[in-house]
Formats: structure tokens, C-alpha cells, sequence
């Protein structure tokens, strides 16, 4: 049986250790733990045959068995992601906001790991390291809860990631996985509020919900993207199509693409039949409401009527939302209603709307003249994404390595009492 | 009947137009809320009356009848924290981070609005403003729910607040207050997350269990200190015990306040004969370990063998928990153990002591021969003090102005795609 109390004592007794390690330690883990997961390949690749063939005992999509798949080739490139993040400069430490106060305080903030992370996750063996890499790099320890889909693999990964921290004379508790399918697992870490620090959900709505729900930890929700574009009467049109293919069809199952196309009424006539034509060559569905029904009823394309709660669907597929809007304030109110608060872009050429647009629509990127694609660690040059928070505490959007720490207060006196 | 469900779609309407507001408006309904609480005191302090002649019929302590009463005076000190919040930098609005980034993306982040604040407090009043003063300068909305025994005081507060917002064209539901004594509203109001962003606790320990296991919101905890100080073997001595008296004596009932006192086994029969005199004499009674009860076993002081819980009491009162350790990493694990996370500190004239500490203790904050009282946003300069956070994600330890805010990616490009 799992005692998810003695994992959580002993991730918390690990993060101790963590917390005052150099940079050049933690790397030297990544790296060996990258070496390792080449040189053992053929054990883990075993393990996750025996996932792959359990899974298709248990009817799982191709699309499930595909992500739960490691090849050698796929190894290799989790591998470089690991050390690509060795290379990635350590947030931790770093002091700021350093000054003297008037009371003699010499006062600084110093960047510190958030202690230990509570990582909840789908099917996916590649996170398993992704996440214990990003951690470690960090400072925090981990435990890790994938899919039970991934069992096999996880416990192998697991094991070569405790051997590349131990060889450096870490820890293995650093990164504990739990590997036993109990569901009531999941809600009884997020209640581990005495050891966990942070919970990162990974994973659908209905794992954010139950987070949301049962955590009584600090819960970093996100990856849920319902996201809008509105074309304002003065944007460039050809500029238009292309950001609104880009954002829709360039990687459709992904939480930055475009679910909502919102269509200034003035240009609605002109522009709609060309950009519905270009999609419907990418294969792209619409679902319309009446004016837009109307102005592409004699279109041959793909579309229907939109239902009631088409609006607040996040498609992940080549399905697209259209709306036909009296001016930018119908806009901005149909973004507020029906937004996850991800990223949500308007196409002007109006300094003012445009302006309007960026102080009114509260989501974790506002876009003007650009895709909504590029909400994601790496466009934004973070170097790494442990997630995308569309919560408005700690962190917004793209998380990066920094987004893993936390602050300490360093007051240094010379016996100095308060007056 | 309260509706909270409408105060809280209320108040993300008025949000909307808050996050919009100039500094100068926020700035003006400011000073025009500190104007009209002095020009309506009689009105006020009418309110107030009826309020504690309940709170006598119904056997209030004496403490708890003062903390509830408003005079002229005590409204006039509230009116001039309001012209003080008035005349702080607001930090809404300020850019940073930006860059352009490889792909052509101009990318920055703007300081925002949270949103809509949830506040819960207990019986007094001085907090419905205080907090309407910070939300209002900040750009938030805010519910706010105070103890039940001040109702008719927080009605017409918040009457006169309204009055303020609306004379400057505010929407008056930037600041609502629950005066529904039900307490299942409390629990209601931890699960409106459709439109609250953040929960604070202002109270005792029971009031943040509720919240940490109650809410589906992210809840800023805090506010419960037990704080420790550690004299190590090279301590100067009477700069120590001026330390100790001030962190455990100047005021007691606050939680920055000393708890623990935890001595260097080397210099303990030297040392706490001295501190443990001086702190007789300011009436401190003292909760002792076996190995300092021996110590100080002919001294005729207040003390009393330390109970099991003793070392992990906020004792808000002139007790003091005091054990030997056998060295620094001693005290570590102690502090690890027991400590809140609020304020520890270390008195030492030893560098390598002090880093280790300083590395070692993960509190908000942590100090080096400074007394633990310092932990408070005007002492830490902050202008203001919304609550002194002890869990890690957003903010730790004092939180000013800034601390109410987060931040929105906003992205510009010409026409640009992903690629």
C-alpha cells in the first residue's frame, strides 16, 4: 500500500537538501540523467511495451497509445530536452529588491525553490521526466502522479532518475512517482497541504475541477484555452486570414488555438466569405450564428448553425466558433462571458481599439496583430514550459523556470530592535 | 435573503471599469471616503453604538468590546490611513519586462488588477476600510465580510464608501460588504470562484482551516506566527537580550511577536540566567526544557515545565516556549519542525552561522541579529499592510500595494504568425 504521508515527510526532508544545492550539482544530475536515459533504454523501453500492450488489452485509442509510446528515437529526444534545461540558467538564489531601510534593516528578497511539487498528469511517460528535470533544476522535490495507463514506464523512469540523483549524492526522494492506480490517491495528495506546496494539474478540465476542488494546497490551474479573435473593422485582411488560419489550423489540439472567431459587422460581409473560403480549403468546420449564417449561406463549406454552448467550447480540433459583432464593446463583452482567460487577440489597425482592446480583456496574453499561437514557454523565451497558468496568483500564462521558486525575506541588523 | 451569487456578479462588473480607472480618480474617491467619514461620524458612530451595546448584552470580553469601538478620535485615525493610502504610488499599470522577442513578437507584461478580492474578517470595523481603501487604490473590487457582532458599523461604512465611489462616478459595488450574519454565506463565498480571484483571511487559525479546506479560490494564509529565535554560542549577549525583549515584550498579541526562544547548548547556563532575569522583569513567564528548568532551577522567576504543545503555541501573550540545543543545525530542525514560516531569526557574530540560517530557514522572513518584530509592511516600507503571508506562491510575508496585483502577457506584432 502506498503511504502517501511517508512520501510526502520524505519529499519535504529532501527539498531541505535541494534547496542549498549549487547549480553546477543539480546540472551535472540533469546530465548524467540524460546519459542514463540512453544507456538504459532497452530496460525502459521494456517497461513501456508492457504499458503499450496492456493498453491495447484495454481498448485505448491510437491517439492514447501513440502518447503513451517510447521509442529509442523519442528517448533521445526527451534525453536532449533534459540537457537543454541543464543549460538553462538557475533562478534560484538570485537576490533582489536589496535596500536599507530607515530603521537600519538591511532588507533584500532572495529567490528561493517553492519546496515541494505535487505534479498530476495523464498517460504521458515524456512528463515524467520533463517535470523532474524542471523541478530539480529548480531546487523542489517532486511526487508525480501520471496516468495509470503509464505505471510500467513510470516506475522505470522513476528508477533511473533516483540513480542519476544519487550518483551526484542526492537525494533519491527528490522525485518520488506514485505508482499505484488507487484513484483515492489523487485526492488525498491534494490534501498533503502539510508536505506539498504547489499542485500542478496537467491534464483536462476535469482534472483541473477536481483539484480545484479537493486541493488544500495552492493549486496553479491552466492549460485550458477557449481563445478569441476579433477582427476590428480597420484590420489588414490579408494579415487577418493568415493570423486566423495560423491561429486555427497550424496545431488545432493545443490550448492556444483559436476556438472563437469574433467579426466587426461593419466588414462582416467583405471579410467572412474569404477567410471562411481559406478554411474551409484547411478543412476547418464553422459553427455560425444567424448574421454570419446569413452572409455565408450560399458558401459550399462546412459549417452549421452554433449551438447554444459552442461559445464555451474549447474545440481542439478544426472546428471554429463565428460571431458577428455590433463593434469592439460587444467584443469585449462576448470575450469576458466566454473566455478561459488564456489568450485573446484583436486584429486593428486603430491605435485606439487597440489600446481598448489590451486594458479591457483581462486574459493571460492579450495579442494585437499576432496569433494567438504564440502563448508557450519557448515563443516567449522562457526557455522551458512547466505549464500555463490561466489563474491570476503567482503566475500567468507560460510558466518558466523562475515561476517554479518563491521568495524569502533576508533582514540583517547589528542588534537591532524595533523603536 | 443575501444573494451572493449577484454581489458577486456585481462585482466583476465593477471590476471592469476599476481596472480602468486613472490614479488621479482612484486617488480623488480616496480622499473624498477620508472627507465623509469625518463629516458623518454622528451617523458612523451611532451605527457603531448599537453595535457594542449588543456586543455588552451578549457578554463581549472587554477586549473585544474595544477592538469594535469607533470614537472621533479613532475615525479621524482611519480617515488619515485613508489620505495616507491616497497619497501612495500606485502600482497599476506599470510596465516591464519587455523585450522583442526572435519571432518578431514585442512582448510585454503589464501590472493588472487581481480582480475581485473576498475578504473575511472578524469584529472590526476599522478594516472594512482599511481594506476598502487598499482594493479601491489598486483597482479591485471587493466583498468584504466582517465578524457578525459589528454589522450595523460595516452597513454604514460601507454606505459611506459607496457615497465616495459614486461621487467620482464608481460603480458602488466595487465595495460590498455581507451583513447577513448567516455563516454558511462565509463557506458560499469561499466557493464563488466564477467570480472571485482571491480569498483573505484576516483571523485566528480556525478562520484560515476554513478557508484552506473550504475554498475553491486561491487563499493568500498568513498572519499566524511562530517565531523563533536562536542565540548561537557566539552571540553578543546584551545585544541579544535587548532583541529577545523587544521580539517577545514591545507587543506581545501581534504575530511577529516571539514564541520560541531556543539558546546554544555552549552558552546557556551563562545566558539564560541574564535573559530569563530581564524578562521576569518585564513579566514574561517561561515554558522550560528539561536541560533549562536545570539551569535555571534556584532562579525565582515565572516558569513552568514546557508541555508537549508548548513549542508549537502563537502564544499573543507574555509567555515564551525556551529550549537548549545542542548547536545550529539543532535549532535548524527545531524551527523546521515548528516554525510557522512567519519570522526567524538568528543572533550570531559568527558568518558561517549566519548563512546557514539565512540558507537553512525557509520563513518569510528570516533575520540576522534583528528583532522578529520588523516583520510588518510599514516597517519593511512598504506604505501599506494587507496581510503578512506565510504560504509560499504570489507573495510571502508582508504584502503592500503591488501584492494586490498581477500582471497580463500583452503581445504585439505586424500581422504576425507562428511559424
Amino acid at each position: 500500500m502506498t503511504d502517501l504521508n511517508a512520501m510526502g515527510q520524505a519529499g519535504r526532508q529532501a527539498s531541505y537538501q535541494l534547496a542549498g544545492l549549487s547549480s553546477n550539482v543539480k546540472n551535472a544530475a540533469l546530465l548524467s540523467l540524460a546519459d542514463l536515459l540512453e544507456q538504459q533504454s532497452a530496460a525502459i523501453l521494456a517497461a513501456n511495451a508492457q504499458d503499450i500492450e496492456q493498453g491495447k488489452s484495454n481498448g485505448l485509442t491510437d491517439a492514447l497509445i501513440d502518447r503513451l509510446l517510447l521509442t529509442e528515437e523519442r528517448l533521445g529526444a526527451i534525453a536532449a530536452d533534459v540537457r537543454m534545461v541543464a543549460h538553462l540558467a538557475d533562478p534560484v538564489g538570485e537576490e533582489f529588491d536589496a535596500k536599507v531601510l530607515e530603521n537600519g534593516l538591511r532588507l533584500r528578497k532572495r529567490r528561493v525553490p517553492v519546496g515541494v511539487l505535487g505534479v498530476i498528469y495523464e498517460a504521458r511517460p515524456n512528463v515524467t521526466i520533463d517535470v523532474a528535470a524542471l523541478s530539480l533544476k529548480t531546487g523542489n522535490a517532486c511526487i508525480l502522479r501520471g496516468g495509470k495507463e503509464t505505471t510500467h514506464s513510470n516506475k522505470a523512469l522513476t528508477a533511473v532518475i533516483q540513480q542519476a540523483l544519487e550518483l551526484h549524492g542526492i537525494d533519491g526522494n527528490a522525485v518520488q512517482s506514485i505508482n499505484d492506480p488507487d484513484r483515492a490517491l489523487v485526492t488525498q495528495l491534494l490534501k498533503l497541504d502539510r508536505y506539498v506546496d504547489m499542485i500542478i494539474p496537467r491534464g483536462g478540465k476535469g482534472l483541473h475541477q477536481l483539484c480545484i476542488e479537493q486541493a488544500t494546497i495552492p493549486v496553479i490551474t491552466g492549460g485550458i484555452g477557449i481563445c478569441h479573435v476579433f477582427v476590428d473593422q480597420s484590420a489588414q485582411q490579408d494579415g487577418a486570414i493568415a493570423i486566423i488560419e495560423n491561429a486555427k489550423v497550424q496545431r488545432p489540439s493545443v490550448c492556444n488555438a483559436l476556438d472563437t472567431l469574433l467579426v466587426h459587422q461593419a466588414i462582416a460581409a467583405e471579410f467572412l466569405p474569404k477567410v471562411a473560403t481559406q478554411l474551409h480549403q484547411s478543412g476547418v468546420e464553422l459553427r455560425l450564428d444567424p448574421a454570419s449564417q446569413q452572409i455565408l449561406a450560399s458558401h459550399d463549406i462546412k459549417k452549421q448553425a452554433a449551438g447554444p454552448d459552442d461559445y464555451d467550447q474549447e474545440w481542439l480540433s478544426l472546428t471554429l466558433s463565428v460571431r458577428v459583432v455590433d463593434d469592439l464593446n460587444m467584443a469585449i463583452d462576448h470575450i469576458r462571458e466566454h473566455s478561459t482567460q488564456h489568450s485573446d487577440a484583436i486584429l486593428t489597425e486603430t491605435l485606439a481599439s487597440a489600446n481598448t482592446f489590451v486594458g479591457a480583456v483581462n486574459s493571460a496574453a492579450v495579442y494585437v496583430n499576432a496569433s494567438t499561437r504564440f502563448t508557450d514557454g519557448s515563443q516567449f523565451g522562457l526557455g522551458a514550459e512547466v505549464a500555463v497558468s490561466t489563474q491570476k496568483l503567482h503566475a500567468r500564462g507560460p510558466m518558466g523556470l523562475t515561476e517554479l521558486t518563491t521568495y524569502k525575506w533576508i533582514g540583517e541588523g547589528d542588534q537591532l530592535i524595533r523603536s
